[in-house]
């Protein structure tokens, strides 16, 4: 039998075969990944150039000596150039020219790729986006940085004596990336222009959620540019300025945060259909239009629990969890890749920032739903304890339904993982009132006697009902 | 009309009375409380007693007065001494006197009563419970502490240049009550010896956890009397040791946290139907045995959302939220008070402990389950984000149905409002499968991507496989 084929090496991929092998350990798994990182966590990259994680190294959660040892035939810096649906073959591109390889079943894991704004100067020195784990150190050594120290062990940033090279740096877009790296600049001293073409930043968490946020990163000393569309990226050799319509802001770097988009390409090319956000449309089982052919992680749409359509929402644990279940399925047990919430959360300085389901009312309405919101403040311990801080909750429901449809929160505490009951009562299907009832934990020290969810599920149930 | 009656002035009564006012602002409500405090909370007495809380009056969420301005005809130092439920009247013995009232409806909210182990010396001086407030400030006084500090602010305790004039101090029960209570005299410098008869303290939070926390609060300098009965509290006027079947253990002062019991032989001796628990036996709406007499808060049993039961967990929640459900039912709106699930949070030191549900097997065994248990181990963070912390769960599902019963939670960070991730997968009725494939929140300064919750689920879902 030919092997179970792999096209990218990380969490999708990896997490694919990795199961594969361990259930079906007779058969054989082979990962083409085109470059040379494996399996490693994107998401701590802001982390990295911050200084809280030493070595990039750090990042890797298994080493290709590792997954070879699984028996997995991992082949890094072989690119897949097509893929033929019929003869069920891919074409590839390693080291030593290029080869054809046969496949039982395929697993397209191309994952995305960071979008680049449609400016001119993106091509100069000092202008970097962070999608992988080479762009990770070019901005540490663009900015003159060491490795990061050891961690002191108590669990903060033991910061850093070696001031950046680096004066201003300019961060082009709001997103998640861009709140992180500003963050991770700041670390080093640096004085940072962030740039957003939209009122708030962080537009999946809300408006709410988002003015919270940026009235705290401007105590932090970052320059917010919100409204303001970035027109070029000027300078001869290196950025020197970021232009937009308000003048000139001298900069010595800037990192480009607009968003990813999918590497669907390779599959587009070979006939696989594509959903209507522009990634691979998958089945739930992670099939795609093509036999034999499945799809998982960035490169993918994934099914929505709210309004049970095909979504696309990059992240982390959609990837793991959609391979490994792939890897089960291709190793005889039949195993959805489950459906999201878009769940997510974010440190943004001092605040956690989290969301989860539909939190913005267009999306809602867009979505067939009568949306309703309400946006509540609430302590995160019990009024008498010591340290509470505030929770501000934004909670949406649906007028007709009584249906909660999704949340966002920020806050100083007890945020980044509270979202995940409203997470949870999403995956229910819960209404408003049904999660004004849930049982939830109480300590003083940890939360009202109503807890900040209940406050604000409450609230919204009364307007629902209004 | 006759008035809403309610009896005892705490959580249950109290939420019902402002709800039920707020809601029909014409009727009247009466509130009898026997004592002088109303609606404070219980659970932050050990905080008090610690100093964390600088004034008994901090714990009050509304007082006396402000209830009056909300037009509740509130009556403290009033005692109901018997309810006749054919007449409607209830039979109350105040300060000047003893007279009849009459009711429309009638809420019994008596609350529980801190029990005493049924040991010689327990009225010898310095000998006490925590069930109220008045004993909280008896404990201070007892200990020779001025009132707590202010706060400083930064959240943490301000410490005590005042050491107590108490050297040794017996905790007699290992409960919730007893964990808290030993934290907050150590806090003084105070010796703690726990006793508690079960091989395990915190049996609710099952023996996995419970060890965890053991082995923490003897790092702390807890002197734990694990397996050991207390035969006898020694003295002659007030309390000098401790005398179990291994010999004396010298004390100035002995806290008794034998658990609590419902305040229900008012409503019992007025014909009114206990539940299997021995609590007053309520319909989903709070309605016991006898037409327009109302139960809710510690004196009255709850269904258990996860074995569809009557139970008995005397929580601040389940009160608040029930005595607010019969304030709107009582107003003209029926709602329901709500199932449980048991959730409850712990603060033991540095230690967050949680549960929530079924997490002990005999129980499980008991409401009909076929019980199967995992205990895994996880991180708090991501494995390369500096400062995390073992996160250990215990996770309890049934074989035949695959459901997920139950869980319990102990580490450093991030457990007291997980556990409202299982809470509400309880609600909801999820398998083990179910809770795996949820969609939480990832980001590494909060979370591996494969939240701990999720590892559990999984685990426990492949040993129910099994």
């Amino acid at each position: 039998m030919d092997p179970i084929v792999i096209v990218g090496g990380d969490a999708a991929g990896m997490s694919a075969a990795s199961k594969f092998k361990r259930e079906a350990p007779d058969r054989d798994v082979v990962v083409f990944e085109r470059g040379e990182w494996v399996s490693y966590g994107a998401c701590g990259l802001p982390y990295y150039v911050k200084g809280d994680v030493e070595e990039l190294d750090d990042l890797v959660s298994l080493s290709a000596a590792e997954f070879e040892e699984r028996g997995i035939d991992l082949r890094t810096g072989h690119e897949v150039v097509a893929i033929d649906t019929d003869e069920r073959t891919v074409r590839v591109v390693g080291p030593d020219g290029e080869f054809t390889q046969s496949y039982e079943d395929l697993l397209v894991a191309t994952g995305a790729r960071a979008l680049e704004p449609p400016v001119a100067g993106t091509d100069l020195d000092g202008v970097f986006t962070l999608h992988d784990m080479d762009a990770a150190a070019r901005i540490r050594a663009y900015l003159g940085l060491d490795a990061p120290p050891v961690d002191d062990g108590a669990g903060e940033s033991a910061g850093f004596d070696d001031v950046s090279e680096v004066d201003a740096v300019a961060v082009v877009g709001g997103g998640y990336v861009g709140v992180e790296m500003a963050e991770a600049f700041a670390e080093h001293g640096i004085t940072v222009h962030l740039f957003e073409m939209l009122p708030h930043t962080l537009r999946p968490f809300g408006a709410e959620a988002a003015a919270v946020v940026e009235e705290h990163l401007e105590d932090e000393g970052v320059r917010l540019h919100l409204n303001t569309a970035v027109e070029e990226l000027a300078g001869t050799e290196s950025v020197t300025a970021v232009v937009t319509e308000d003048g000139e802001v001298p900069v010595d770097a800037a990192l480009l945060g607009a968003g990813v988009a999918p590497n669907a390409e390779l599959a587009e090319r070979a006939g696989i259909e594509l959903g209507p956000t522009g990634a691979v449309a998958t089945d739930e089982f992670g099939r795609t239009s093509a036999d034999h052919v499945y799809a998982a992680g960035d490169v993918a749409e994934a099914r929505n629990v709210v309004t049970d359509e095909p979504d696309y929402v990059p992240l982390a644990l959609t990837a793991n969890r959609a391979g490994r279940a792939i890897g089960a399925t291709l190793a005889g047990e039949p195993t959805r890749t489950g459906g999201i919430a878009g769940t997510a959360a974010l440190k943004a300085f001092d605040l956690e920032v989290a969301r989860t389901g539909l939190v913005d009312e267009d999306a809602a309405r867009e979505a067939g739903f009568d949306p309703v919101s309400v946006t509540v403040t609430t302590g995160s311990r019990a009024h008498y304890y010591p340290g509470s801080r505030e929770i501000q909750i934004t909670a949406v429901g649906d007028a007709e339904s009584g249906r909660l449809l999704g949340a966002s929160m920020v806050g100083r505490e007890g945020v980044a993982k509270r979202i995940d009951t409203v997470a949870t009562a999403l995956h229910a299907g819960f209404t408003a009132e049904d999660v004004s009832m849930l049982d939830l934990s109480y300590a003083p020290p940890f939360s009202p006697v109503w807890d900040p969810v209940l406050t604000a599920a409450k609230v919204l149930d009364g307007k629902l009902a209004d």
